[in-house]
């Protein structure tokens, strides 16, 4: 194992001030900042993951701008961390070890929306619902859409491989990425892909840089495939008794050949924590399914039909007739955050994946170890994909080794039913111990050789992914 | 540019002999062919390549008999190539420097077919079309569909990365391998992906080993992701005026949003060659759609009948009434290839993708430049990807210059209306030289780079994919 993968050491005063004077030097004052409380905002993401505070800020506004970063950090030997909207969940944008973090969420243009081709080319900034907006407006569909649409940038969600419930019939992000401009440590300028959707051109370099946690490059322009809008939806929502009876209608969903675009899944804690935030859901209801369906409307009608027949073991079925009825249905799904948080003082949502006939296997064994050591938790997630995110929760900081040994066990189990350790929020900081447990040294070792070739110096956001890497948070 | 990627000279006899015993010791007589009458069937795959004679073949039967080929190769320091069923259209599995072929196609297991989940698993022997009916025969559906359907094998199809006319609606290999087992130079296994259709651990080095054309590693078992089967599909035919037409209504068809499933296309010199072999088009048709729709009956209908509307500049359109009508159709389209065989003595397929706006000025600028030359051309393929399959064809030998000519003007003309070299044949041995035309050298470097992590001796089928590697055939 490479020393160069691990978190660097923090910068030397001195490599600090050449790199702060080469950065002026390159970019002038006004896009560098250097102010620890202004830095300090760039130490943290949405996950629990602990970074350094920065010497250093770029805020890029063009791509002249993120190589001139890349070349001083080169050149002055210092770690630099990419940092879109830094709202990923597991350290991905976190400056593990300080040094300069190159913030690219001010370069947010989109900067073509080709209906005929359908494709759009966006500068790392551009935040997810913006360009949702956009290209509906056009008659077109960009599908992935995590929960934090509303504020996490295309950067980001190109770097993490963002998910979210529409993957089930859309699939994620690395289906919809056609290339890239993206910049090595140094500044050095290639572009991968093209802007057909068919090409087998060389290695799929692109494809090896979407979900890479900006350890490879750091993107400029983004070009993405698009899909006409599907002129209708649908939304359900099914309780039942308790997840094994959920389990069994998605099944049958899916045996029947429907494809519905989500089908979300909230365990009997989370409806718990639901109906103490407000939420009225009948108290015999022990797990929900939030299932919706696209397409032409008269098709769509027809394969809500079906989602109802499949759900025949729910207590209840609820169709949205309109889509106010529709915006509340989902609105108890996005709420569930907040409402968890309510919960507890301390959270950590873990986003795993099993083969989806193992969800109620993986929800048993979570019990299981969870009520052994007295942790609390509760699951929900995107049970078409078998995409669970399981939530510890604890309230006192003595607690957190314990937590540890569950979330431990949450993977060693996921490995043992055939999943693996992240769908959709990649590994950062927080899971790079637990690699081993899904993957094969040698597998991680053509890894550290391939994230070598980019960067040999280990400069390009540090301390990620590999195991050595980062340590857990809580 | 590294020596160490051109094709390597020949073995020396003393790498050969030592080789030679390893192999025997390894694998027994049985499994290691070296009869040179034997061999000389593993020189050539369907291009027009020239491979060098290999002094063995190895009949892999097993992934054991697969890291013992590949442990020889190295120990020995010859170089060696892997081969499905060599049904490659760029020379991919051709013996560029002799030495070892290591053949998988014996290995052709259909190991698992899991219903639930929607996957298969399979050996890389395995022919496409067995795949086909076998997971069909379950209500599944495996997409891909390249014309050689019937004779091609899936490692083959994973290495480079096959499409086929239903990529319009489906994508191509890549949006199918979930996870493979690989082998390197050496023998040693990984096993990147998964079982699951999410996941975001570490970075995509299946991605990555996707139509590397067996550069990267050799395949064993191949994890691919299913879809339920379309229970209906129609197909209509339409007969246009010209191109230009054609394109109109392919224009039309994406405008309003459908996705059809193929969106075949043939140009006034295929209709006339297809003429030529018996069929009776009309005479005043300049270019042909063969469109299929799928999806539940009655959403096919409509479907069909908008792609009806889309055609409403056509001198006809017909509809298949019943699977035998839908046959007849399609058996033209497949029939083609033979039909344009018989009209020259020499014919060499481009396979090269435009935006699909781009289609008919680009075969106004083939026509162009092949008259303005006298090369004689025709082209037919995939509209809805903007993927077509250019020809020349030829019948002196001291022709081959000019027609080389021809080929390289296309593929400029390609890379300035913003095209890629290679929709599904890859780049192989035919279009090594031409790969700077789209990628620049720091790109080529890259990639360069990323062989060597997998194979720093450059014995790994050597002689693709770079320039330098390969040269034209013809």
């Amino acid at each position: 194992m490479s020393s160069t993968l691990s978190a660097l050491p923090p910068p030397t005063a001195a490599a600090r001030d050449k790199a702060l004077r080469l950065l002026e030097r390159a970019l002038g004052p006004s896009k560098v900042v250097t102010d620890p409380d202004a830095c300090v905002a760039f130490v943290r993401d949405e996950s629990e993951a602990e970074g350094a505070l920065p010497f250093a800020v770029v805020r890029a506004e063009s791509s002249a701008d993120i190589m001139a970063a890349l070349a001083v950090a080169r050149e002055a030997q210092v770690p630099i961390t990419p940092r879109a909207a830094g709202t990923g969940r597991t350290g991905g944008a976190v400056p593990r070890s300080g040094g300069i973090v190159l913030a690219t969420l001010g370069m947010n243009q989109i900067k073509e929306i080709d209906r005929r081709e359908m494709l759009a080319v966006v500068e790392p900034g551009v935040v997810l619902g913006d360009l949702h907006g956009a290209v509906e407006a056009e008659g077109l569909f960009y599908p992935p859409d995590p929960n934090s649409a509303e504020s996490c940038a295309l950067g980001g969600n190109v770097a993490e491989n963002a998910g979210g419930p529409r993957a089930f019939k859309y699939g994620v992000t690395r289906e919809y990425v056609l290339g890239v401009e993206a910049f090595l440590i140094g500044g050095q300028r290639v572009t991968p892909g093209r802007r057909t959707v068919k090409g087998v051109t060389g290695y799929d370099v692109t494809a090896l840089l979407v979900g890479s946690e900006g350890t490879l490059a750091v993107f400029g322009d983004i070009t993405l495939r698009l899909v006409p809008k599907p002129p209708a939806v649908m939304t359900l929502l099914a309780l039942f008794s308790d997840v094994r009876a959920a389990s069994v209608a998605v099944a049958n969903m899916t045996g029947a050949g429907l494809v519905p675009r989500c089908i979300e899944l909230l365990d009997s804690h989370t409806l718990e924590a639901m109906r103490a935030a407000g939420n009225d859901f009948r108290q015999e209801a022990g797990a929900l399914l939030l299932i919706e369906v696209d397409g032409e409307p008269g098709e769509t009608e027809v394969q809500a039909e079906r989602v109802g027949n499949a759900c025949d073991g729910a207590l209840e079925v609820l169709v949205a007739q309109d889509a106010g009825q529709r915006e509340k249905l989902w609105s108890a799904r996005r709420e569930m955050s907040r409402a968890v948080r309510k919960l507890t003082r301390f959270k950590l949502s873990e986003d795993v994946v099993v083969p989806r006939e193992q969800i109620p296997e993986l929800l048993d064994r979570v019990a299981q170890s969870c009520d052994a050591l007295g942790v609390r938790h509760l699951t929900y997630g995107h049970a078409g994909d078998g995409n669970l995110h399981v939530n510890f929760l604890w309230d006192h900081e003595h607690e957190a080794p314990t937590v540890e040994r569950a979330i431990e066990q949450l993977f060693r189990d996921v490995i043992a039913l055939r999943g693996t350790l992240s769908g959709e929020h990649g590994i950062g900081v927080l899971k790079a111990p637990y690699l081993p447990l899904e993957q094969s040294s040698e597998l991680i070792g053509l890894q550290r050789d391939i994230k070598r070739v980019f960067d040999p110096g280990g400069l390009l956001n540090p301390g990620k992914i590999f195991p050595g890497a980062g340590h857990r948070a809580c």
